[in-house]
């Protein structure tokens, strides 16, 4: 029990900020500034869709909560939205509007995995779904198979290595954060047999639904829908960050633990941020996703090629070794030399066990100035 | 283990919402509705407090992320606030701006409850306190003393009876929420000197800390500044509950573990919002306060006055008890009348053990609206 002062040790088990250590050097460096360590996006999102375009007099209760769901016409046009584009039967109770895909996450893993449970998690992985895991008490299992497995059968062998009689669920995130990586359909379908089998739960990190550079998207959710959930951003799909709302679709007896959990929270999303949501789906996404994906896919090309490593497939951040440059002081002394060209990076760990790794995102900034960052970074990789 | 279809054990203890039954009715009500049984408030907040007064052109990065522990201007203005109000030494450290102050007790629970503790909540409570402390499987004990307790003696001796070697802290809400009470600075510091000789962690939360209708508010962070939280509201103070905007105070190691928790689950809150925030403290919001305290007092008083019953001493809220007015239905059958009269409240039951009472809220409408409401219930009450 922990009397005053300790503190819970599930929590103390949860990593901090990732990037604190460099970021003074942030503030105070002399010249431009590359913060290429943050997953964000540089573009304001589509015409109407910030919060400043969202009226009080056009919207009754605009600074009043509303229903912990999300508002009514958000939730039919997510129902809509994931019909459409998975052919899944989905109904209003499949449904929840959440405060951004963080709290969508940690809702839904909350609804379904608890103490002494073991969560496999496809790494290299997004850095904050170890923490979620650990604030329910179960033990996030990074299975690192996206730099490597070459074949679906490796991908199920992998996490069959990893599995135990604790298993509750396992976790993939396509287009991949931080490796770029697209999932193909045939693996998807593979590892969802497995988790079948194994009675398992899924948790479908499709944030990155908008940014496929061939292809269509691979939904998660109709594979499978009796035992996964999806997690869907506006942040990512629609450059609304700082909206906070996202959306999840899960199995309607599970989705109501997950909005449970929701309630307690964040209770319901920012009622703005909702409307703003609404206006996105209601169109004004559509064609700044596309405009925003060639983009994307354009600089993230040019990016790589300047780096020599292969192009993204998808999402906004590529992945690098950087084993060959490493010193003494190891991947943190390296990340200290950047800092000091203004350059920020997040470091491999934060994403699981890549110690020489480290992840840049390259639309956090403009084009032009995202080309001259990765010359910087590309001069110090000798490349 | 929670194998699919299961859900999690704790989530499955935590209760849904308290209103959805009867809230089709207030869809389909012929004439007024009296939708007393939200904690909210009918008034718009400051000016330029809205999210649609906060202008990207006047805002960098206002559709992007925040630093996780809040914009560096909001977090200075809260330490200068909570310094100049409560006298204490208040850091930087020791604060969070949460994305409400829902996600701010969450977070700040999180931090030092785990599972097998058990917290103190005194009673009448609000009810999402019950479920938040069930999130980390930990068991809520409701301390029924606020409608008895007539001494600071008395309330401590109730806290007594109830601890346990496996009680983990307290949590004491005042001006209360749902009795309208406030608490002497006497019981609170005696139950402070109560929790620091059994090394228990302390919860204020302090949501009404503007609507106390005599005195001023007693902050509870001062009196024992190494093992209490204070958990504060943009919603209540200043109307922003669309917003989703608050902040905790906490001590330094323990607020880490709070922001770890807040990121994971919120990550910052929304930004326009923040800055709405800002002006809110920047002075916009103290003229408002006054008013709508002003306002809150005079119409909870004439509300009382026609019910039958004190007036509140703080916070938004009437709790009434209806034992001798209810039938073999019992309180859902009374609530159920209320409603086809179109008049929405929120059973007692939700509050902890009071089986035969109710809450209203006399802001949720503008004061004429709250009058009509209030004699359509007097009416029924036989009063």
């Amino acid at each position: 029990m922990p009397k005053a002062p300790q503190v819970s040790d599930s929590v103390a088990g949860i990593k901090g900020s990732v990037y604190s250590k460099l970021l003074h050097k942030l503030k105070t460096h002399q010249g431009e500034v590359y913060p290429f360590h943050v997953g964000d996006t540089w573009k304001s999102p589509p015409e109407g869709c910030g919060t400043d375009g969202i009226l009080a007099s056009d919207h009754a209760g605009l600074n009043q909560y509303t229903p912990p769901q999300g508002l009514p016409r958000l939730v039919d046009l997510v129902v809509e939205r994931m019909r459409v584009r998975t052919g899944a039967p989905v109904e209003r109770e499949n449904v929840l509007v959440s405060g951004g895909a963080t709290a969508g996450l940690m809702a839904a893993v909350g609804a379904v995995v608890g103490p002494g449970d073991e969560v496999l998690i496809l790494a290299p992985h997004w850095p904050l779904i170890d923490g979620i895991t650990r604030m329910f008490g179960a033990t996030p299992v990074p299975v690192p198979v996206l730099l490597s497995a070459g074949s679906a059968e490796e991908a199920v062998a992998a996490v069959e290595a990893k599995a135990t009689a604790k298993t509750a669920a396992l976790y993939v995130n396509t287009p991949s954060n931080p490796t770029g990586r697209v999932l193909p359909r045939a693996w998807l379908e593979a590892l969802v047999a497995w988790a079948r089998r194994r009675d398992l739960w899924l948790f479908f990190d499709e944030v990155y639904e908008e940014t496929q550079f061939e292809g269509t998207h691979t939904y998660g959710f109709p594979l499978a829908p009796e035992r996964s959930f999806s997690l869907h951003s506006f942040s990512k799909a629609y450059g609304m960050a700082g909206q906070r709302v996202g959306f999840d679709v899960g199995p309607r007896a599970a989705m109501a633990e997950a909005l449970k959990l929701h309630t307690h929270s964040t209770y319901s999303a920012p009622t703005a941020s909702q409307w703003a949501a609404v206006r996105a789906l209601e169109g004004a996404g559509d064609e700044w996703a596309r405009a925003s994906r060639e983009e994307y896919r354009r600089v993230g090309t040019a990016s790589a090629h300047a780096l020599g490593v292969p192009p993204p497939q998808g999402s906004t951040f590529l992945f690098l070794d950087v084993a060959e440059r490493l010193g003494p002081g190891g991947l943190a002394a390296f990340l200290e030399g950047c800092a000091e060209d203004g350059l920020f990076a997040a470091p491999g760990p934060s994403f699981g066990p890549f110690p020489t790794h480290f992840r840049i995102c390259y639309t956090a900034c403009p084009p032009d100035v995202v080309a001259r960052g990765v010359s910087v970074l590309a001069r110090r990789l000798g490349r």
